[in-house]
């Protein structure tokens, strides 16, 4: 188990890929992102209240509308734990989410896969929102 | 890619682990659903609007208390995906969930491992509550 960061190569190489899918996504870099992701039938995808996307052209083009949208969104990663077993590989991480309105925590789990090239590819990713409870002092 | 069901003696083999699962929790059975886990530090789950839960002390503890709560739920299992690559699968599935309450969906992502003794066992469940409109005319 990785508790922060990485402690092999392998690992070290798929925290290097979730870390460049989200720079791409800031940078509303489709072209990387796309890039990062595995162009098949079997990538999945759920955004926070989505049902399941299946296949890259329906991931991809969510992705699309969502960096072509008006929300310019900046992602603080925090407990970031990557695994590696065989060519697969999935990473959990807090993406702590800064855009125009409050601020918000996302839990993701997302997978990669190892292609023949040993480049790790994103072929899912889950993202859910984390409801904060609201202090009492607040309500 | 799997549309319904399994098309491989392994993809049927994940498919009966990730249906036991559902039927152990329905059925209040802990020690089968724990059997149905791997025993380990790497497992993960995020419950509906949950953080991460990290390792079984603290992933199992989150299934036991939901089992001895006082909701009795049922799930009917739809759109479901199996994928297999070398020891370790993924299924996608909606979980339609039937309680006290409205009836829910959660779209959920589960990661599995085949141990050395040939069986699967999960090590990831994320599972998101899928946000449904509500129509025109209920509102």
């Amino acid at each position: 188990m990785v508790t922060t960061g990485a402690n092999s190569d392998e690992e070290a190489a798929v925290s290097v890929a979730n870390r460049s899918f989200y720079d791409a996504f800031e940078a509303e870099d489709f072209d990387t992102l796309s890039s990062l992701w595995e162009h098949s039938d079997r990538v999945q995808c759920v955004h926070p209240h989505w049902s399941t996307l299946r296949g890259w052209a329906e991931v991809g083009a969510s992705w699309k509308a969502m960096i072509e949208g008006p929300a310019r969104l900046q992602f603080v990663l925090t407990n970031e734990h990557v695994e590696v077993q065989g060519d697969i590989a999935w990473v959990t991480v807090d993406e702590n989410i800064i855009g125009e309105g409050p601020s918000a925590t996302v839990a993701a789990l997302n997978i990669f896969a190892r292609g023949d090239d040993n480049k790790w590819r994103m072929i899912a990713h889950h993202g859910s929102a984390i409801m904060m409870p609201v202090p009492r002092n607040q309500l």
